[in-house]
């Protein structure tokens, strides 16, 4: 146990990209994609109005695009921003296994380095692999209980993995990459308890800005431990109450956590999508309406209380981790895009009945992606669905064609058909750009180009 | 227990200047004072010329000064900066109940901003003092289980300090620094895996960039839990193991943490005091010389083992948590100031000599500010020192005298004697200043504005 940091500095240092197989770069394309999406969807979004109201004005060079905007800022600032957009809507990638979101801190960190530094698309593609790996790995080997002590492991784990990209991209040597890491451990936090408020999206941004600024750090020998995971005061021991550091050690090169990566199809905690699609095939099967429903009883894996059991929320934002509000959204909407998680839509008076009518109970035997959905109907009798694997799921992923659907409808309003288009080709194409921040200039709507320069 | 987040923000906007007792307003002056000498003292510091190296050509606006240097940065870096130097010595302010230094995450935060914004000494001492009382009762409120876990406590709770200070300077509401606080709660981080590496003094600097960015974001509404501190998700919770939120609310406005703030005559962990402290003695008391000695024996608190082990400092940075090494040092020179702990004097080989015959153990009936120190002499005979409290001890405090001749020989070096006397009466004056920030062009030395400019 005592050389974990150092292995895996060793791995993110040494390994060569013509070594990574032609169907992970694909899930590493298809990742990036639905993170572009993401971050352009919630360009405008208050979350990222404010924080740039608060911060825009100490920027430094500004080298580094916020996507979907006119803005640019510096390379940590635009980390940040590009971070907090892309988690907004809670609509990004999610690592199963741990829960992360892993492309929101690696890609808003190198993205922005790629901007300032002209890096190319392959080398771009390469190390946001090495940094989703460094990422779920070190949160597969504390999760579950990092995650039941209350830390928000995407930010927690997420400036690892923006600082191994970084620090890849940067040319670190392997001291200088296990300082990075030991550097991006001592600013490791972000706590659940800030779900349902805008420091949610903020940890990712957070995690892409102090990963960059350990590599850089680092880059200029800038001291840390070199056992800042593993150490008896170290990420593992004092963050977490169990560490299996196996499950960052072993047969690294040979498996890639990318490969364990899903996209969600609804605009919420993935922990609700069962429930959500259980009401949507419930009411396409039956035509179901509101006002057909006596009662709606969901059997769910203890975290869905856990996560998402707020039973009146008041903001779109809360409606996000509120189970009750997302079934009846479901069932009126048969959908629960962003546009179910308006304000408005949370505070229908409609939706709020309905939402009253849905209980939720633990069941133990479920695991996270199963629900059992029981709708008790006005007229009498009950419908029943029992969902195994949630749509986005591992089991049932969301195909190529999926993606595009869902990335055409983030950008709607905000860039033209033929910019969206234009986008999505370059996304696909991200590993064989000349620059990787082609992508970034070619997020900003024609209009706010002009506008910013 | 649920709105211990919402009391603190209500006092920290609400309190009025005039309400501070004179002997509180001096005690701020003198850990102002003694900060101030600290941060010029390392000002040349590799840890900090890594740092600037890394991050300067990423500045925005160079509004705020690094203190004993010619950059300007903008205010966060100068925050980081100024924090980072201000503890490499290890020399800076402890409030003993909890080991916290308080003075680097705020007074490096809000001296940056008050230069910004042209803030006058009153307001800057006022906000001052309330950014120390919140970091200092936010720490009596987990300690010692809280630093048990392993975190480096001056980080973790310096962050919420520097929010509070600068907030209060920001005119916050007292939503906007429930936020301010929550935003710092979710920042909250640095641990003790770090002692001995660059990554110690990168702590409070840490710290005060980040608390400084919560005041800003917090302008501007952005949005986090009202509870961050208590909530079961929090901060408390999930980075301790035990929580007395009375210590944060009961008696504010009353009771004063500053008033508890000592300063160290020794460059090292304050843990290691005591054991200096006697072996001084007894080495000026019997004109010891490091031939004489057979061996020596400290029982210690177990704090000290814990923290400052280290039996083989290879470098001076590691000295500072070597007990062995401090004792070594205190009977060869009568003094550990920093030249006792540069690089050249701990691998002296006369040092390492009497290094190797320094044992020490655990007595765990001592209290943090004891020690029994035995010196079996070649020569045949033992002397013994038992020190109650060590000197810089709120029981044996340095006096004003004692703080001015402690800042000349930091300074010594950097600044001029005259430049260094004006510095000194600006600290004691800073409560009476049209401009706080008069204190930070006045740590420069005029060959280097020049250079700057």
């Amino acid at each position: 146990m005592s050389e974990v940091t150092k292995t895996l500095a060793r791995f993110i240092v040494n390994h060569r990209s013509s070594d990574v197989p032609e169907k992970v770069r694909h899930e590493a394309a298809r990742s990036f994609l639905n993170w572009v999406g993401c971050a352009v969807g919630a360009a405008r979004h208050e979350t990222v109005e404010n924080a740039l109201a608060a911060l825009a004005p100490f920027s430094g060079p500004r080298e580094a695009t916020v996507l979907g905007r006119g803005e640019k800022l510096d390379v940590m600032l635009a980390a940040l921003m590009n971070g907090i957009t892309s988690h907004t809507f809670d609509f990004d990638d999610t690592h199963l296994k741990t829960v992360i979101h892993p492309s929101g801190p690696v890609a808003s960190a190198i993205l922005a380095l790629s901007e300032r530094n002209h890096l190319n698309g392959n080398d771009f593609l390469h190390a946001f692999l090495l940094g989703v790996e460094a990422e779920c790995r070190i949160g597969n080997s504390v999760y579950p209980q990092h995650y039941d002590v209350g830390w928000h492991i995407t930010g927690t784990t997420g400036v690892f993995g923006a600082a191994a990209a970084a620090g890849r991209l940067l040319g670190l040597t392997e001291q200088q990459m296990t300082w990075a890491l030991g550097i991006a451990a001592t600013q490791s936090s972000g706590m659940r308890e800030m779900f349902g408020t805008m420091c949610k999206p903020f940890h990712p941004g957070n995690a892409a800005k102090n990963g960059l600024l350990a590599a850089l750090l680092a880059q200029k020998n800038f001291t840390s431990s070199l056992q800042g995971i593993e150490a008896k005061r170290g990420f593992a021991n004092v963050l977490s109450t169990a560490f299996k550091p196996g499950e960052i050690t072993d047969r690294l090169g040979e498996t890639w956590e990318i490969s364990l990566n899903t996209y969600k199809p609804f605009a919420c905690g993935i922990v609700i999508h069962p429930a959500i699609d259980g009401c949507v095939q419930l009411r396409n099967e039956h035509k179901l309406k509101a006002d057909d429903v006596e009662g709606v009883e969901l059997k769910v894996h203890p975290l869905v209380l856990e996560l998402t059991g707020k039973k009146t929320p008041q903001v779109g934002l809360e409606g996000k981790f509120s189970v009750y509000h997302s079934s009846a959204a479901a069932i009126i909407y048969g959908a629960a895009g962003e546009s179910e998680y308006s304000d408005a839509v949370v505070r229908d008076p409609k939706v709020i009945a309905l939402r009253d009518k849905v209980t939720a109970s633990v069941d133990r035997s479920m695991h996270e992606d199963q629900v059992h959905v029981t709708i008790r109907l006005k007229g009498g009798g009950t419908l029943e669905k029992r969902v195994e694997h949630a749509v986005g799921s591992l089991a049932r992923p969301m195909s190529d064609v999926d993606l595009e659907a869902k990335f055409k409808g983030l950008c709607k309003g905000i860039l033209s058909d033929a910019e969206t288009a234009k986008l999505i080709g370059l996304c696909w194409d991200i590993g064989k750009l000349k620059e990787a921040a082609e992508v970034a200039r070619a997020s900003v709507p024609a209009g706010k180009v002009r506008a910013a320069r």
